[in-house]
């Protein structure tokens, strides 16, 4: 089967969709920039995971594509929020709302995101409706906690791993593991088979989050999108800035330092901290740790019954381990 | 009965669950904001009229109590957000936290809020869930609509009374209307019983908006605990500056017209428009109108059961015309 095909038929369907639910809306200060971001593309990985595994356990897309969207519409309102927050100019080749209008139409519009995603998510015919809103408000919280976790990393002088897990955890990896969950709940899976595909997309997400890491310092820069090396020129606390802290030693200590530091940092020092990054094996731990939590999804969801939908959770995990998508 | 005081014992009955829930919470720099905000005080008028609407039907005040927390929490939400897009310094006496801490811990705070909401709406014991929810939702995405338009009419050349009206129905009304809604909802009331809990909520919540435009002109500014005239200062578009707009000519039109364009305003305006708002009967008008929203929102509950809870619905009503609460 060509999965990438499919991939792109689930990516049009949503794209349909919130198109869709978009049309109309007043005032048209509010909605045009919730057109604009939502209408802007991105990989819709989400919501597909959300149809996915309603689909693996039996349930109909049509149940589950509203959730979808709520789920992609939530995702989108907190990168509105953090743009602002970061103070980032530009999103998927745009500018940024807030950059584009002012912050005041990002808070507004961001906020009436959050509302519109939990407007869509109750529009399943489901008998679960209760479990799917607390999945979804715990995701809410947890995003929220992991933002500010985050912040505070970003200022503090004693950070470890530990600290870096459970940020990731929070801000990335829930999002993920509910929207799998709800798939499941929508499907009125079992007990079990919830859990199984709420582990399937919490070790993704953290996969995702650490390949997202590891791209800033490896990936060919047109085909990710942004800059190589923006996270080193920014200080970010990534999980290789993090584990490099426990374990360079010397001269190169003093330029890791000065990175964690944000101590007066330019372009020059990308590729001294990268050649570190190579020397010290940290490249190697970070790949085999997406390989070790991709496999973990993967295994998750060996016991559900086969099915083209469970196949395609197990290619998608694949495929954003190698970040082709 | 003693409404004052049976009303003090309700707004203890909100402010003690509101620490009950807001014990503990990781990271701090997320919790403590809210906190902050929500054990600030405040008139508790919403969470109190989710409790009375529930009641009046026969429900049961501890099914209520986590819903009507959703709303206060909701609601002061939008009072952080709203702070921040009106660069407001104060707020019920204190700083507001954009300024005590900053802007990005406001949004942030703001949004946990805001997904804290539904984590305690969905806290009850009522089969009405799904209803509930979607009560909320519709209510915050008119909040948020509101809000837009607001901004809009503030820069807007061509505003009259019907989009004054149209936003103080979003921003204010809405949120009155379905937290009447919402008790009603979880006392399992017919169709019409929650319809009139409903006209209730949102007749009395334009009553109280116009109020509040006429407070800032003629209250005692100790009670109201807002400078009285900043209204007229800032050139805010309120029910008295719109009427004025249509009414008054000659002199008069151009002091109107200086206050509308917020043209270089100072305080040596205020007494000037006041003497305009008497003079051509607006400040007359306003009250006829808070009046007559009143009334409206008393007649809408007058077939429900007679029970202490539709008194006290009675009685909130009056007071809030008098404004003395």
């Amino acid at each position: 089967m060509d999965y990438d095909q499919r991939y792109s038929d689930y990516r049009r369907i949503i794209d349909e969709h919130l198109r869709q639910v978009l049309v109309g809306g007043d005032p048209d200060s509010l909605y045009a920039p919730i057109k604009y971001i939502l209408l802007a593309g991105g990989k819709r990985i989400r919501p597909v995971i959300v149809i996915l595994s309603c689909e693996s356990l039996g349930g109909s897309r049509e149940d589950a594509v509203n959730p979808a969207l709520a789920v992609e519409i939530f995702h989108n309102f907190t990168l509105v929020h953090d743009d602002i927050m970061d103070n980032a100019d530009i999103r998927r080749g745009l500018q940024t709302i807030h950059k584009k209008w002012d912050i005041n139409t990002a808070i507004l519009s961001g906020d009436a995101m959050f509302a519109l995603a939990y407007k869509l998510l109750s529009q399943t015919n489901s008998a679960r409706v209760k479990e799917i809103f607390d999945s979804f408000t715990q995701s809410a919280i947890e995003v929220c906690e992991g933002q500010s976790l985050d912040l505070d990393l970003e200022t503090s002088f004693e950070v470890g791993i530990d600290d870096y897990i459970k940020m990731i955890s929070k801000k990335t990896a829930s999002l993920i593991k509910n929207s799998a969950k709800i798939g499941a709940l929508i499907a009125n899976g079992s007990d079990e088979q919830v859990q199984a595909l709420e582990n399937y997309g919490f070790n993704l997400g953290i996969a995702f989050q650490l390949m997202d890491d590891l791209l800033d310092v490896v990936a060919d820069s047109v085909e990710f999108g942004k800059s190589i090396g923006s996270d080193i020129i920014n200080g970010k606390r990534t999980f290789l800035l993090l584990k490099a802290m426990e374990k360079v030693r010397g001269k190169d200590k003093e330029i890791i330092e000065k990175v964690f530091a944000k101590d007066g940092l330019d372009l020059s020092i990308v590729a001294e901290v990268r050649e570190i990054y190579f020397r010290y094996g940290i490249i190697d731990e970070t790949q085999k740790m997406v390989r070790f939590y991709t496999d973990t999804a993967i295994k998750s969801i060996e016991a559900l019954p086969d099915s083209e939908a469970r196949s395609m959770l197990v290619w998608l995990a694949n495929k954003l381990c190698e970040r082709r998508i």
